[in-house]
């Protein structure tokens, strides 16, 4: 997830939503500070941790450079071994965005706290076009369809659950031909978890 | 899920998680009422839902017969036309619990609130044995190996993350044999979403 402009973190009190009665009422929050001096050197290595179980709060977190963003990843195929699924916790301050991308596989997010947008364009023209502008909020879930180039913004914390097996491909504009997008690969948090290219004989 | 004896709805207050200084803090509670008589036949329907962005404290939810439990599917493949991954959020109040079963795919686990136990037996032997109890708490989160034998009890609210592909296999005891689980097959929320079977001719 590449950042916007920089931004202040994400809001720091906790927020109740509210719900129909005799209902679920779920209630998130989450507590975002600015990260980039949290975990000095912590960038360059690997958080491999093949613990059973895990405390969120105590799991290796970076802004990978970018201010007002927070990046963890809760259960990862690098980092923890996963093979079929992976799960991320990210936190974009007000003005952080992705940028415009599509993926070839699903992706649930779930929106722990915040509001904000998700852009949708088109994967069935040649390219993006003009997105629709979707409000999502706390509390709220959503899913995005395959291959459709996309864009969340603004001021949100949320999980984001994946296939593991997924290739990202990201667009200058919405006006860029889908076959132009490039694929990202690795992502930045796993990058300095690849294996070591081996000697090409 | 299958319950245990009945038991008081989840903890009702709201409860901060604690974490490092300077770190995330991951604040996440939910409020669980006991469901039974909140959608009177809805149990009989399938929650079908094709909107792109859902509220959760909306969705469909069920106590499916059992006092003290309650699920939501956040993303599924019946209700909702996922094809790679689904996504629970479930409450199981104190004393509630899941069967001991084993699954043909991963699941990543989320608390966001209380505690208990993940019991662990084994997939090497030729059953489960004498599982391991490991202790697991809000805001923590594990993921069990692909068929290893286990359950999950006490009072806690979590989401559960899987491949959508998963077969389910139940155990009476720790000591019965693998060959010997049964098929759970469909789950209890999703026996009003499968389609009607057609004749055989």
């Amino acid at each position: 997830m590449e950042g916007g402009p920089p931004a202040a973190a994400a809001a720091r009190e906790p927020h109740v939503a509210g719900a129909g009665a005799g209902r679920f009422l779920l209630l998130a929050a989450l507590i975002a500070t600015t990260t980039s001096a949290i975990l000095p050197g912590a960038k360059s290595a690997c958080p491999r941790d093949n613990s059973l179980v895990k405390d969120i709060s105590q799991m290796h977190q970076s802004n990978y450079g970018r201010e007002g963003f927070s990046h963890i990843t809760v259960a990862g195929a690098l980092a923890h071994g996963m093979k079929e699924v992976e799960l991320w916790l990210q936190t974009f301050g007000p003005g952080q965005r992705t940028p415009i991308h599509r993926h070839s596989c699903e992706e649930v997010f779930v929106v722990l706290k915040g509001k904000g947008t998700l852009l949708l364009g088109s994967g069935s023209l040649k390219y993006p076009g003009e997105p629709q502008a979707i409000p999502v909020f706390q509390n709220s879930t959503f899913s995005v369809p395959v291959n459709d180039p996309h864009q969340v913004n603004e001021n949100m914390v949320f999980l984001i659950f994946k296939n593991f097996e997924c290739c990202r491909f990201v667009y200058d504009d919405w006006s860029m031909p889908h076959v132009a997008a490039k694929l990202k690969f690795p992502y930045f948090w796993d990058e300095d978890c690849l294996p070591a290219p081996k000697d090409e004989l």
